[in-house]
């Protein structure tokens, strides 16, 4: 079996640090540490809707609210430096679908009321799972926001709106061998590659599972996804230390 | 148990028809139609390679080729028309980026030499399941353009450039019930969509399953997969129908 | 006299085909080729106008309808095949205006009221002759498309709506000599170029006669206007034909 | 017959103004007036080609030049002001390659060497008639420019480079009559409009006959083109008497 | 002491030609010269509000104006020509943002009620200055313009809307020593570049000195704002000679 | 004399904390706060040039480096939350020109040899004041890099690159009252506002004073001009407690 580039186990995460309430002008801010993967996320609340949803809205009795989320590399956040681009391109518009579609997943938008929630995930240090480590903070960033919009603003957005946790982790397939939150020495490496998106409560959200230029069986499948639980069910808890008396799940 | 708005059974593809050598330039290209789902198909071949390429590959002994691929809706597969988008939006960009990734895990780039093959693939009439379609016409244009290549130009692609075929289907959860090959009426209200692509030997190329507001569980999770084994040892039937002599597969 | 590429007369046009009801959302299309240009030509009709209209008719009692056209080259109607732009180039900006003029001086916008008629004209093989085939085809699916919706919408648009038929032709002058419908081959060589968009009955619509780097006598435009009107003539014919009992005109 | 808003005859160019070596950094520049509409025409000559032009010359022992132009509507050349458009839009694109088309029909490229003649026409005054008193305007531009080339570059430009003069006129039918040199005023209300490009020795460079929501006879189509040669001719007479010495056509 | 490229003394400002009324659609308009400088300055004035305003300003009791300002080099204004852009490069936005500021520095957005006043600054010719000529010339143009609507318009601006007159002027620094209205030669090779704006009655609207890639001192400062001040007020003496019976301040 | 809204005096800055070596990828990087404006500042070194740099030195024997900056405004540093802007809008070009100039005033680019430093300024947190602590903190990055990178790469950039420390202040009018450092509620509010960056011996690098809709006599600047280099002295105090060993100016 072949060494990991950190000595880690095959099943085990990098080490995590989670940084709560970090100074922004947001509601709800995190600072993640994974490995040598940096992440900001940050969650705001708007008292406004995107034009498309209220004119999908306009003949419907309840309004329902949106959360979107956007997501960047900071320039910084290679070595070398990777020049800022005028929007985000193919990888980085996709990963923003995913954040967005994973947190809506646990959410319930009809008790949000017309307001949007903005996410926003920006990795300042890439070293591998940016996309995972994103909606694992953005889950953390969206808690703290809503509460303190709930201390701060004359409507409260009643808190079964929060229907679940959610966090993610990536599993790949380096060397025949399934591994556990790739760093990126393995992920540029790895047969496969795999996210897995879980709620607290351990049902899927997202399983996006990639072969370039390699396909995989059905038997490497499950033990990717085997791998994937164990993850989530530990970053649930690191999730659940971090928000302390904010967390209500479970 | 519903019934499916086409009165299909929970297995059933919808109706195929591919029609090779549909008239345009290239030297690969099918018409292929699943319902009301229609997809032109192109491949082309060049003698370049994109500049990121040939970057990258400055100080490697062998040439690597490439393969890449767009995708667009026609302004008028839908109704009402929807306006026609030159670049891609996100939805268009994570799609052309899917078919890219399906049809290079079946290619050895290395046996393409120095040219890039392009996949060009445009929904004519849009019924649900149009990127699946597209990877599996994908794939009968690009054997037709390999050929056609052969047959036309003084170096020859070695035939083992092809090391299996590909083929991709739609599963999801409707109302509790999981079901193959989703039209546009069941895809808008499924709670789970989950696309599959697999070779013609039966290996996974990608998952990706989504649950739009929703989650899924793991029991969930099987039943779509053998559904879309099922649907895609069909499919791969057609392409070697489609592709006569053409087919040097399994 | 120079023989042609394809061995035709000069007064001859290339062998056309024209199939109506080609697979696609919209209530009219036709699929057109003409030697080896092919052209897919739809139109859609929404109920809505376009934002500058409607600024323009703020202030007026009856509120006049719009007819636009898209132009586009598929990459794969080229060989070697062509990068897809962001928006269209000059080239294709110029053509659909004259697509959208041409068809526009034979309906009375008035009394399609507030609509807006889309025509897309895809061109699937470029072979030269792709913007007169466009609007040949174009004013086919047109006449498909209001018959389609009057069966189909409450509101029927009156059919004195459609004022006259529609075709166009390129002739130009090649080695000191008039042709008609130039093949790619012919286009490039030509010293003068003109396309000429003309009624059923005989009337002019647009005249476009181009020198590039190079001019013409008035002798050879009154030529190349008479082989024009041959030409147009023909096409009515087929037109007719092809719309059958949808025709109503002369 | 209609009296014209400024009571000239049907055969009267507007009273034109012609004003050589406008202060600009370039070799070449003229402000004309023609009535209300004021063109501000420049040329520029740099030593080198476009990209394009570069590649397509590669394998070939001549080098050609290049003649290219641009047209823009100052923002304060209409009231009220129209937005700055930096890029062209469909018209001005239309425009600026029917400018480029009429100088590169009088000109020999070969002789130009691996140069590019930049045209410029600025309109800031707008009352009609623009695009064709920017190709008028253009050709004395591009004489000045060359000629003043030929005074402080170490490289001459064989004269033979200037086979013709060309000017241009629009000519339209109003009303039911034919008209020259038609002002906004008339020409919002033309039922046919067309732009005439000649050569100072009596050749079409270009012809552009457009029925805008209308149609024109052959008579009428004869009856503008007479209109039309004595108007080039006239502006030709005016070419000549602005470039004094540096005339050397016909 | 070096000698100026120009022969001119220290303090001494380029020959100076304003002339008023040039032939635009615009209202207020100048042609201004100082020396190998060209700028063509106009003031339009439209009832309408940038849409940011309308919002800004929904809940107030008055409805203040805005004032705007555009600037760009014309393609010839340069040798050799320079290439026209999609958009304003970062040194065109900063300079038109510069030209807005300083004449909304002397108006009274107030006393103009619903209507923008947009200044067009367009560099014929450039050869050093061009943003501080456009203050200049901007402000002639403000003046003309006003007095012109308030002939033509129901709607009279009072004329306290205009509080003070403007003028700009760059001093530099250059081998060591300070220096006034800096041409292109001297300006490339100025350590400090300082453009100074001032009303007429010598009170400073703007400051903005650069040491680009060098230094200067206090001392330095003051001797360029010394030079300045002489040069603002021989400014403000030509705007008052070519404004004649317009001019109304001081 | 009105008290500011956090009771600071005339003279005070605001509490500032500067945290070097601040985890991304970049070789310095620093996360300023000033009161409630919180910015991370990055210094990036890389082994190339700028296109027109690379054609501007060609025909020298010494090849000169570059410094360029980047600034945004991270969507979460305002509430309500501001749209992500990919492409820096007119405000933010001319900040980080202002940015890359100011530290250009210190550096000596020609021994930096053929490469780039890109400084990248992002403010998490908007308070007022966020362009002149964006080139108080890209200072302390620029040295924490060019030290990092003498450690780790075989070239070693010679020290006397640095040629002095440099840092910035804002000085504004309120209520005819000179302030420094002003929050952002001062800064709406202020008639004048100016931006002084000075270095650490004392001299000027840049001076941009600006009265939106008001301007300010000799004696206000001269006062500002006091309180700016009172401020700039004590900036230069806490860089030089930051940078600690890494410090060697005056």
């Amino acid at each position: 079996m072949a060494k990991r580039p950190d000595h880690r186990g095959i099943i085990d995460l990098r080490p995590i640090r989670m940084e709560r309430s970090f100074p922004t002008a947001a509601p709800g801010s995190v600072l993640l540490s994974a490995g040598g993967t940096v992440v900001l996320c940050t969650a705001s609340i708007t008292e406004s809707l995107p034009p498309w949803m209220k004119a999908a809205t306009k003949e419907q009795d309840t309004v329902s609210g949106w959360l979107t989320a956007e997501y960047r590399m900071h320039p910084a956040s290679t070595s070398p430096r990777s020049e800022r681009r005028d929007r985000p391109d193919g990888r980085a518009t996709e990963i923003q679908r995913l954040i967005g579609r994973s947190l809506r997943a646990v959410v319930d938008l009809e008790l949000l009321g017309p307001r949007t929630v903005a996410i926003d995930c920006d990795v300042l240090k890439a070293d591998g799972g940016t996309r995972t480590l994103s909606i694992t903070g953005a889950f953390i960033a969206l808690v703290e926001a809503v509460v303190s919009w709930n201390e701060n603003s004359p409507y409260e957005i009643p808190l079964p709106f929060l229907k679940d946790s959610v966090a993610a982790v990536s599993v790949g397939i380096l060397a025949g061998e399934p591994r556990i939150d790739l760093c990126y020495l393995e992920d540029v490496d790895a047969e496969v590659d795999m996210n897995v998106v879980m709620t607290g409560t351990g049902r899927f959200v997202e399983i996006q599972g990639t072969g370039e230029e390699a396909t995989f069986s059905e038997s490497e499948l499950h033990e990717m996804l085997r791998l994937a639980k164990l993850g989530i069910s530990r970053l649930t808890q690191l999730q659940k230390e971090t928000l302390g008396t904010l967390w209500r799940f479970g």
